[in-house]
């Protein structure tokens, strides 16, 4: 087998770009054993050459003239990592344009601007790929795409953010929450800034992606119900175990009749599944579907080696696809309405705070059956004058739930906002 | 995009083989949308075409003739679903050389003759593909050879057999091995004779295709050193709960200092370990490597539709890479030493039943002491007169540890064969 030589440009030199480099210098014997493909990076586009960098690249292989990769016809594949919506959108579609086939880490891009960019690739006939863009090195987007095609995946789970996994496992092992997100911080899982992560913001542009993958229909930002773990109190972790089960930030998309519910919101996880088990800053994905039942893959979610490694594997499943129209069309292939929020069905959990004297539980039983919502488990704990009831309920609306709690934040005898959070019950396995 | 039509000829037509053909029927619009290429069963080699079937194939494509496929040049893709070795391996080399390419379900054909078969492969230039072979729809060697191609997988993990793993989750909740077993074949988990599962046969078969796709060097199913789960006890259960940890069957497929080990012993792993999640009939496979850390896989490692649809994704495979020599090559491209069995080293429990009466202790530390294996946790526990000590070393040789064993069961105070087994702590996330 002759070796076919690649030539490759990057749109960044950060810590992927450097890591992207890594990779493709040490395992080049590895990419070629495997495709018969020698890939190298011939161009990068940075904004500052002089900058020094971590594992820094041959001679003039920088530039800041972004020319000089749209216009090489030598250039035979192009990895975006340079993050960002603006200008990295214009340059991509470009690029996508020009005939070269885009590998992108960049989860905002993808979750923003896929329509377009996907519609831009399939007219020129070239492949656009983005594992790296959801949970780094876990490849749940080639196992959705290519090993489940035959399968109707009709429900995604995930724990898709791992700063918020981290924080909360600190939580559930004493810590409180801003000391939990400090550690975060100190250990490199958060930002300096960690809103994205703690909002569910980062969460609901992966869920975005991986909906919009999973069920063929476009799925926005827009689109994703979302909440953060800002609202999560230590009594929720301590009524989560007493439930046998543990609290995580989950994200779900689920085709419900033939509609698209996707949301990311704190959760009850029973310990017998297997989203329970994750730990840390870990991330995991779950893949429910018809002939697979479900499939769990679970792994670190970020980081420069593991995005980049995700980000070398697109770009040789790019070469090792091209020619064939294996992949290359937009995953989007019909327009499923919306499930209206409140319509989403699952048992939830519930917690109240009341005064402690007779008659407060039958106020509250009486509101949750006024809203049809009946309660499957229940335990009372002392709170000094106060009382704490943790609630599980039987499958219901969500709506339901939200209006009977309304009408209980009205109780006099109850304290501020009663929380709910939805309860995930043990696998099929 | 104009439809490719691929005729595709099925050996044998059982369970899986009827799936397969309910798959391609059922999700022939997807795979079109997602390759340009519309798949059907022509034919099916059969032993009595007159035999009832599940879901039966159209007219005409149930053959009891050999030559009609492997001579009809038409046919552009096999999928063996029949079993067996013999003749099962003629008919898949016949093929090949015919320039046919196979996809295979069978873990027994791809363990026990697969350098001749990938061999064949190769020369002939068509694909080998077996994704079915281990773990069903799990997609482990998928994410092995593509997702992660620039990593080097050092160390392979794996609950890899459903029966074993249902049993032994029985157990812990209380129920006698008998008993256990019993339940796995009603529930049809376990074969009627289930000794191919019990003894760990089934998964050294499994482990033996993983380590020879992980570490590019054939590994035949006789350098696997294998133990079953009939001599687990409920006490081994018990201490493994003492040390907050669960007792499953492990396969392990280690890179050590560039040789190979590979095992499958019942093992205690820790709770914080993603593989003691794993609960009932399914299988989960950690894969670690440099650039990804760790990487685990779970979902149910049988059935027919879900070996079905390893299958049909392993053909759309093949349709969709063939011509780009991607993934085409054997994966074994070096010829690694096997580690000498003794030279494993792990931290080790060890279960032993005593005489209770002074000294036995110091003569147990003594004996362990005197092959450098130092004691990490221990406790003891009163049966009657006697006593059993559940003991966890610190990292030792496996040979260290026999040798001590051996000593100790020589002991005049020592009740029958110290049990020993693996401990896996928990992983580094």
């Amino acid at each position: 087998m002759t070796t076919v030589d690649v030539p490759v440009a990057l749109l960044g030199y950060g810590t992927v770009g450097a890591a992207v480099t890594r990779l493709l210098e040490e395992a080049g014997d590895d990419i070629e054993r495997a495709t018969g493909h020698r890939l190298r990076v011939v161009r990068a586009l940075v904004r500052d050459p002089a900058l020094e960098r971590p594992y820094p690249p041959g001679d003039g292989v920088l530039t800041t003239d972004f020319g000089q990769i749209v216009r090489d016809p030598a250039v035979a594949l192009v990895a975006e990592v340079m993050g960002g919506v603006d200008p990295t959108a214009q340059y991509v579609l470009e690029l996508l344009r020009a005939g070269k086939p885009i590998v992108s880490a960049n989860k905002q891009l993808v979750a923003r601007r896929g329509a377009e960019l996907f519609r831009t690739a399939s007219e020129a006939g070239v492949q656009l790929r983005f594992e790296a863009s959801v949970c780094a090195a876990i490849p749940v987007i080639k196992v959705l795409r290519e090993a489940l095609v035959v399968n109707h995946v009709h429900h995604v789970l995930g724990i898709v953010n791992g700063t918020t996994n981290f924080v909360l496992t600190r939580m559930e092992a004493g810590a409180g929450y801003a000391d939990a997100v400090a550690e975060a911080q100190s250990l490199g899982y958060a930002e300096a800034d960690p809103s994205e992560d703690v909002s569910g913001a980062d969460a609901a542009a992966k869920m975005a992606i991986l909906a919009t993958i999973a069920f063929g229909s476009r799925v926005d930002l827009s689109d994703v119900v979302y909440e953060g773990i800002e609202a999560v109190r230590p009594e929720h972790l301590r009524a989560a175990g007493d439930f046998d089960a543990v609290l995580r930030l989950v994200g779900s998309a689920a085709l419900v009749d033939g509609a698209i519910d996707v949301r990311v919101q704190p959760s009850l996880v029973d310990r017998h599944h297997p989203l329970s088990a994750v730990e840390g800053a870990f991330n995991a994905v779950m893949l429910r579907g018809d002939a697979i039942r479900e499939i769990t893959l679970e792994g670190p979610g970020a980081g420069g080696l593991e995005t980049a490694s995700a980000v070398v594997a697109d770009m040789v499943s790019v070469v090792g696809t091209t020619g064939t129209g294996f992949l290359q069309n937009d995953a989007c292939w019909r327009t499923l309405p919306r499930l209206p929020p409140g319509e989403f069905q699952s048992p939830f959990y519930v917690n109240v705070e009341v005064d402690d004297r007779p008659g407060v539980l039958a106020h509250l039983a009486e509101r949750l059956a006024a809203e049809g919502v009946s309660i499957a488990r229940l335990t009372q704990r002392q709170l000094g004058d106060a009382a704490t009831l943790d609630i599980v309920t039987h499958d219901a609306r969500s709506a339901s739930v939200e209006a009977a709690l309304a009408a209980i934040a009205g109780l006099e005898e109850v304290h501020g906002r009663p929380a709910v959070m939805p309860m995930i019950a043990r696998s099929s396995r």
